[in-house]
């Protein structure tokens, strides 16, 4: 563990993505093929064609570490330590809107957009009546965030490094998140990884499964992702092989909370009530409310306490990035310190 | 009158503007000496420098017309007869995510975009609070809608054509806007105009003084934008006004409700309850809903209570345009056929 207390307190690198949130019903999800609830890689003729089938829509930045970062810089608010991001926009209009946004959250983004090349990613989220939201996702620039991109000052500079497993996705990001960890340990920092999607575990899972045993310090899962990846039917077992081989597994299961185990130590984390408008982004926001607590030294429970709360807030609303400042919520709550 | 039946039901005719809704509180406001509730026209350099200092952000499509438009659509539904939009965008970005939006809210538009020039239209609106909005505009692209831009043949397939006195504002939009009205009464079809905005009121007095005489069938107009027009300073007296000069005039008071004048013939339409969170697009939602009824033949008192009916939904919610489908929600409260 590096002694050198660290500038920012979780340094995300993720996928930067604008996020294009319309309403639709089942029918239309059956109509175009689409799984509910998980997130499908397309290209960028059918990011045109369901774009042009689908209802309205709202422009709102996104991306799973995006959000995390965003979350986390709600909850640690001025009393810090602040957070900062990588990731890969284009230099267009969608591109200029995500870096405002991750900005104005504030949180420090400094990688250099692309000058060329595809767009701006975009992924298009279709919000059905039960809340379920069901992700479409065009890579775009993302493709071109490369070891590069890795500012190794700022790992060094970061008690904790997370990535989101969609990462994995983009060829050339997987070498820049490789190169993000090695830095993160060689500075004696953390790894965080959130497994972020069943399928994006299938399409990785061995690569996955080595990152966790050698690398991952911090593993965010839900229920379904540690289930794949892990390859058994059953919570109780991949909650005994995550166990073995991670130092701290944040499990997330919805409505029946989350399971927080740490060696011997094993704590369960009961959801905050919510009235559920769109899940969109409740994983995202208790990896944010779990890394504020922890890189302030509050202990496992506390830590996934914050969390859920986050998460509760996430899905209280439309759309994946927070609206009540968390910083406030987390005092007026579990009264901590804002 | 024009004895053929209008393919379009209303044609509305404005500014192609992106929303870009955030936050803040009145101390921001103070700080970039921004007047609450009004409208104000902003060049590139402050729309940067604003958009820099404003909070993250979400974006939505809007311009006046254009929520109009949206709100006519969800209104009448299947039933019809639909609505059409004319409207400058550049080809950009943000542009595409204007014509994607306006065409999935069922809205016949199909103006050229700007191949060149300044990128498309946005508005940075501030919510306080208190639910008002300041909205500062960039016009960019729509500097470029001109007279050529007026497709004659669906200005005469039109029932009702509605301009939004924010057109005046850029200066070659205003020649398309007098030869839209000029076809439209040609064609033996009504022109309609909405106010917009006190300030821009006073930008145009003497040429909306004259359109109001002159072209005017149905005028939109709240208080503040009446009482500018004709410089007066009691309701009562703008209403006097008024009445000598249109066929028929709709004054929204916002919670007081609305008056419609029409030679002897005087309504005075309640506001319907609503749950105030954002009051962006009440002005347009309200034209919307009377403009639904009136091209309908259900009276003035009827396509009043429409016009209230679609103000209520709009301000239940943060942004402009409708959220719940609105020919259901006036089957619901108002037992119209939907």
């Amino acid at each position: 563990m590096n002694r050198i207390a660290a500038t920012y307190g979780v340094l995300g690198i993720g996928n930067a993505i604008v996020d294009v949130l319309g309403r639709c019903d089942d029918a239309f999800l059956a109509a175009e093929g689409i799984d509910k609830g998980t997130m499908t890689l397309i290209d960028d003729a059918r990011a045109v064609a369901l774009y042009a089938a689908m209802g309205p829509a709202v422009e709102v930045s996104g991306g799973s570490a995006g959000n995390t970062m965003a979350a986390y810089a709600s909850l640690v608010g001025q009393a810090g330590p602040p957070g900062a991001f990588i990731g890969k926009v284009r230099n267009d209009q969608l591109g200029a809107v995500f870096a405002h946004d991750i900005r104005a959250a504030g949180v420090a983004f400094t990688t250099p957009p692309a000058a060329d090349g595809p767009p701006t990613a975009r992924c298009l989220i279709l919000v059905t009546p039960d809340a379920q939201r069901s992700m479409n996702t065009y890579l775009g620039a993302c493709v071109n965030l490369a070891e590069g991109d890795i500012d190794e000052a700022l790992v060094a500079a970061s008690a904790v490094t997370y990535l989101e497993g969609y990462l994995f996705d983009p060829p050339a990001a997987q070498a820049a998140f490789r190169k993000a960890a090695a830095l993160a340990h060689q500075a004696g920092r953390e790894v965080s990884l959130s497994l972020s999607d069943p399928f994006c575990v299938g399409r990785h899972r061995a690569a996955f499964r080595a990152l966790v045993r050698e690398e991952v310090d911090i593993l965010f899962a839900n229920e379904a992702e540690i289930l794949s990846l892990y390859e058994v039917s059953r919570f109780d077992e991949a909650l005994a092989a995550v166990r073995a081989e991670t130092k701290v597994a944040c499990l997330t299961r919805s409505e029946k909370g989350s399971i927080i185990v740490a060696g011997n130590e094993v704590h369960v984390i009961d959801a905050e009530p919510a009235q559920v408008v769109d899940t969109t982004g409740a994983g995202d926001a208790y990896a944010a409310g779990f890394l504020a607590g922890h890189v302030r030294g509050l202990g496992l429970a506390m830590s996934g306490r914050l969390g859920s709360l986050a998460a509760a807030e996430a899905i209280s609303h439309y759309g994946a990035r927070p609206v009540r400042p968390l910083a406030a919520l987390a005092a007026e709550r579990l009264g901590l310190a804002a």
